[in-house]
Parts: C-alpha cells; structure tokens; sequence
C-alpha cells in the first residue's frame, strides 16, 4: 500500500491577526509550532514512516514539517522545497484585514477573492512593494510564471507540474510521502485526488496541522482518505478556518 | 569571491552529560539551540548569502542548521543531508562518560581513541545493541561500508566521496555554501583545505556554533579562514573542548 500524508501548516502570526497572508512569509506562533509538533506525535505513534518530505519556500510551511520530522525522531529525512508548494498569493490583499477588507469591498467580493475559482484578488506591480520578483529566492522564476495574483484556477495550474512530475513521481520510489504545505496549494492536491469539481473545491476547507491520509493501491488508485485524530476537534478546527472572515 | 562556512552543532544533551556520543542521535540542549540561532544571527549581521545548505543525518546537526536559516530568514534555503557527514563513530564507547572511561582504561588509551589519527575504538557487533544495521535511515550503506567504529582516519576516509564530489561541487553553482556537521566530520574538511598534516589535525579543536569562514578566489584557491564572532569568547570555547575529559 502507498500513502500521501498531506499537512497544513500551523497556525501562523497572520492566521491569528486574521490578515491576508498569501506568499508573505510570516512565522508560525507558539501555538502553531505546538500544533505541528503534535501533528508529528500522532504520526509516530500510528506507525507512520515517510521517506521522503516536501513543502514550500514559505517559513509556515518549512517549520510545521521541522516540528513533525522533530516529533516523529525522523529529522534525517530527504525534503525538497519548492516554490510551486506555496500559498495561493492574495495580491494586493497580502498584509490587509480580512474583516477590514470585508467592509470595504463587501461580503461578495470578498468571498469571490477568498473563495471563488477563478477570480482574482488586484495584482502586485511587478516592481512594487511586496512583490516577490524583489526576494531572491524567486528569482529561478521567470517573470511570466511569477505570481502578482493568483485566484485558486492559478494556484492550482502551477502546483501540478511539481505534484505530478514529482510528488507522484516519489511513489516509484517511496511507500509514503509527506507534504507540508498551505490551504489552497493543499487543496489543488485534493481536487485531483477525489476529483471534485471547481464549486465543491472552494468550499473545502483543510484544517490546521492535520494529518490528511490517501491511501493508494499499488497502481495508485485510490482507496480511502481520512483525517487522522479526534474527528470532533478536527471538525471544530475546519468551521474555524470558514468563519475567518466575521473575525476581527 | 566563493566561501565555504562550517558550524559545528549547538551543546548536546550527551555533550553536557559528558558522554561519548558518535552515531547516537541525540538532541540539542536548549542552550544548544540559541547557540545555533546565534550563530545564524551573526551571519545575517556580517551579510553571509549561502545559497546551498548540507547537514548530516544526526538531529544535532539537522537542528542546528534549522535554527541558523530561521535566524537568517532563509528557511527556504536548499539542504541536503548525508550519512557522510556524521560525526565519527565512537563504536562501543557510545554512552560511556568520557571521565569514567578515563578512570577504566587509563589517560592514555583514552587519548589515543579520542585524540589519535588512526586508532580505533572497541567496535559495535553489526547486529547488537546500538549498531547502526538496526537503524532504517542506514539501509543505504551496504554492510562493508556501514562504521561500526572509526579512527579519525576512517571518519576522514568516508567523508571525502562527499566532499569533493557534492560540496565542493556545490560552488560551480554558488558562491556561498553552508555546512553544518560535527567536531571530528568538520576536522577531515579543515584537514584538506588547511593541508594539515594528521598529528596536527588532531589537536585542532573547532568551537560549537561557531562560523568558521574560508574564502576562496574563482578558482577555489583558498585565500584566508577565520571564525566569525568575538575571538575571546571563541577561544574560551575551544578550551572547553579541550578538557572535557576531565569533567565529571
């Protein structure tokens, strides 16, 4: 049998100001660190044995899976990163209010930039503040693939290289593979995995620091996903993540 | 201008307890860790930009290095580990307090296993207790090649493949390569670049979290090496290497 172990990150300084976050690289807070590790916890003491880890360039997402290598005494494992793995970016949003932003825009804007499939938040200029073409670790991308804005149709198109030449490509090699990463990169990975449509996708939301299993046949098809822990608390943390937006 | 920068990991838990550690993988004291973070700290201050990390499979030094690219905001930093750079084993001293072993054997067989170029430990039995046989992240190294004791000699002589083959490969591609490992993987690097000659490199001691900086012209020439730090409290460091066999 194969298996996808999906996590996302940890809660994040943003996460818990309730901002816009996208690719803006915040840290994760104490309690986010605490969540992960634990998450590495309940993967151990399931039996749980990765051999090969990815996640993204982003610090939420790169300290979630220390603090479950950390927990899981697994620190030795191989993990790639990459820059297709992050967050959906938010655009201008990045660094605004989510409430805030709500009350400006209205509620159906909002929820278009938050929740549709297909529409963008405003764009970064390319030279302007904010914009990853000024942090070097982007600079592998080329200015037509770099990201200003991304609506979950973008964040989807330019994970799938990455998740099929290579994040499938793993299981050739290794029975269970560990992905670290964020709310909407994740999502482009269970759309595909369950073949959900565009509408149903939006509309799932994948807890904080969760283990997600997918287990696969030898062929790779795939048998069953579940959440790993105490579904009652893992459903209070999916209705958090949905009600983000009436917080202030 | 290319540059080589090598930290040894923070204080160990078996460092402080004053036990021989080798392939034990053993963690960071908490101290061990703000080590670290420092460490990353003074290199972001001095402008330090590796684009390549590598580490060994020892949490010691994994944890190390997570801590110095969390300090320099790089987490998203490539890194690769490698069994290759591990400490060097110490085979069936592991967990023996280097004082009481002292007392055992006496000073100068002490000295010779932990101080002599080519005089090795008593070994682990391939299949007993603590032999790295009986630990899947070694599955890799075939059993004629898998250290059940080292001289410095062997650690050097297992160390070398990688390092010429991998990092200072590296530097085709970077101009700044970050390598995180332990006091004896560390001395086999400064031995070569350093043309250090065998009794020499025994008595050379490398402080813990301590960046140590070579620089090399275009064509790798070493031009100068220095440790990184206020040269006082780093001298006090080395001393404490130096007389932990007399620790109780």
């Amino acid at each position: 049998m194969k298996k996808l172990i999906l996590v996302r990150h940890g809660e994040s300084e943003w996460n818990k100001m309730n901002l816009f976050t996208g690719w803006t690289d915040v840290d994760l807070t104490y309690f986010g660190q605490c969540e992960a590790y634990q998450a590495g916890r309940l993967l151990k003491e399931e039996g749980y044995r990765p051999t090969m880890c990815y996640t993204s360039y982003l610090k939420r997402a790169v300290k979630t899976l220390n603090q479950i290598l950390d927990a899981m005494d697994m620190d030795y494992l191989p993990v790639e990163k990459s820059w297709r793995l992050n967050e959906k970016s938010y655009g201008a949003l990045q660094g605004k209010n989510k409430a805030e932003t709500k009350e400006k825009y209205g509620e159906e804007m909002l929820m278009k930039w938050r929740r549709s499939y297909d529409v963008q938040p405003p764009a970064l200029a390319m030279d302007g503040k904010g914009s990853p073409r000024r942090d070097p670790r982007y600079d592998e991308i080329p200015d037509n693939e770099l990201p200003l804005t991304e609506a979950l149709k973008d964040t989807i198109a330019r994970l799938m290289p990455y998740y099929e030449g290579t994040i499938l490509k793993a299981f050739e090699k290794n029975d269970e593979v560990l992905v670290v990463a964020h709310g909407n990169s994740l999502r482009g990975i269970v759309k595909t995995l369950k073949g959900m449509g565009d509408d149903e996708i939006v509309g799932f939301n994948i807890p904080t620091a969760v283990p997600y299993i997918f287990e696969f046949d030898d062929q790779m098809n795939l048998q069953k996903d579940y959440y790993l822990g105490n579904q009652e608390e893992i459903q209070k943390k999916i209705d958090g993540v949905k009600n983000q937006a009436n917080k202030k």
